[in-house]
């Protein structure tokens, strides 16, 4: 595999992070994933947009334009026989880079930048969910970020992986619901859409904010709410969303069956459509 | 400056951390700081054990014993002219090593056990601290595991720095005192001492419960307990503890002035007869 970093591509086993890579360290990083889709990206300015807001707030300048970045994701599609691919997981890593002992980052950080892509299988037709042990913090700036600490949501994953489930529901401290392990979620109340407000501790993701973009288009109510899980057991539908599913429907939460609903079809569809209207542009 | 990683001893621009290893990718991974004074190393046993434990819920193997990571640490400190010095700080890092794309871990993870070595300047008489924004994960099992995220400590750190003070406090996700962004704390109420309970989710730490063994011996009344905010105005004292700076006091937290406890006095010299014994018991 070949791995682009900090300007370069290079063959993963010659890829060298450093030891003092505070990335590697103490999680000082940010990252995002990106769909191809025969070499086309969805939704990089978005993507890009989420990663530079990310650094600004940590302090790690993000050294690549948007148009850098989709010339290095274009280069390395290629370099490793993507870009005709059906579909590619692209990976933008940014950490702070090396630095000294101790938490306080160096004043002049020289950050890592690195980009990777795999081949990725097409999403199932649907998921099924358990409700996760760990808790998201809705105290934390950290968790509106994409940063590199992922040990809660590994461990709600894995939980969802023994009780049989696809993936794991997280409520946040204040016992209100906020995400999957790797998804955002939405609820069906009647024809009403309904997803955990940012306040929840929630990653703002690129799906979720196209999903409700596009929802309001349709005419269909969305609304960013607090959510007790008792609306959970109640709900007319439910589905995931992140930039590699897409929108995936929840077939089972816990024990409960949740019926498809009627509207997820028709956002799927115009959300399909959204995609390849997104392709084009970055073609043009 | 020479790492040891993985069984051998490498110069550190030689050393090749994967970049698909889970612990730069994910925070997949744990760590442990220890002291070193003239090249002996203080409670290794009671850091191997909590490092072996967290590997344990992570399900991360620790490929060494004791004895190795003995023999490891003093090499090291050998190779870099530091078994004179007069304080080491030592970081053992074990992460879960390379990993496909995604959450789950491999079934057979190849751990990456690093160590590294770095001359520790002699700690201050007293730290000013103050009441940092993110909150500590009280309903996560990540936040009592020495786990690599440390993003929410550094944002405290930051907080802590840009305010002109050394130390971050962090209340826990229910309001009450957890930890500093790099030790435990420790309140005078009086005679007694009273410390935040591992439900508050703090890591506890091995200068910790040295010093609640320590106290309990020396006839001082300590609880592990819930604390309000509100008790820290009321402190009669207190101090922080950590591997690397023993019990530290608390000369200020916010703008509240704090007088060191006559008893503190009493507990650090207490610590390092402790540091002295347990040293020799090493030794032998």
């Amino acid at each position: 595999m070949i791995v682009w970093i900090n300007g370069e591509l290079m063959d993963e086993r010659d890829v060298r992070i450093a030891p003092n890579d505070r990335g590697f360290l103490l999680g000082d990083g940010l990252f995002e994933t990106l769909l191809a889709r025969q070499g086309r990206i969805a939704f990089l300015d978005a993507h890009v947009v989420r990663l530079a807001a990310g650094g600004n707030i940590l302090g790690i300048p993000l050294p690549a334009s948007t148009r850098h970045l989709a010339v290095a994701c274009g280069m390395l599609l290629e370099a490793n026989g993507l870009t005709a691919a059906s579909r590619t997981a692209l990976r933008i890593t940014l950490t702070r880079g090396p630095g000294p002992r101790g938490l306080l980052p160096p004043e002049k950080p020289v950050p890592t930048l690195m980009i990777t892509a795999s081949e990725s299988p097409p999403p199932a037709a649907s998921q099924s969910a358990i409700l996760a042990t760990p808790r998201r913090n809705a105290l934390s700036p950290v968790s509106r970020l994409k940063a590199l600490p992922y040990l809660d949501n590994l461990l709600a994953r894995e939980e969802a992986h023994s009780r049989g489930a696809d993936e794991a529901l997280l409520l946040d401290t204040s016992g209100h619901l906020a995400c999957a392990s790797v998804a955002n979620v939405f609820l069906w109340e009647g024809d009403r859409l309904v997803t955990p407000a940012e306040e929840c501790g929630i990653l703002p993701g690129v799906t979720r904010a196209a999903v409700i973009e596009l929802a309001a288009r349709l005419g269909i109510d969305v609304a960013e709410d607090m959510i007790a899980p008792q609306r959970l057991a109640r709900a007319d539908g439910a589905f995931l969303t992140n930039s590699l599913i897409g929108l995936m429907p929840l077939s089972r939460i816990e024990q409960r069956e949740i019926p498809v609903h009627r509207l997820t079809g028709r956002l799927q569809a115009a959300y399909e459509l959204l995609l390849d209207a997104d392709e084009e542009e970055s073609e043009a």
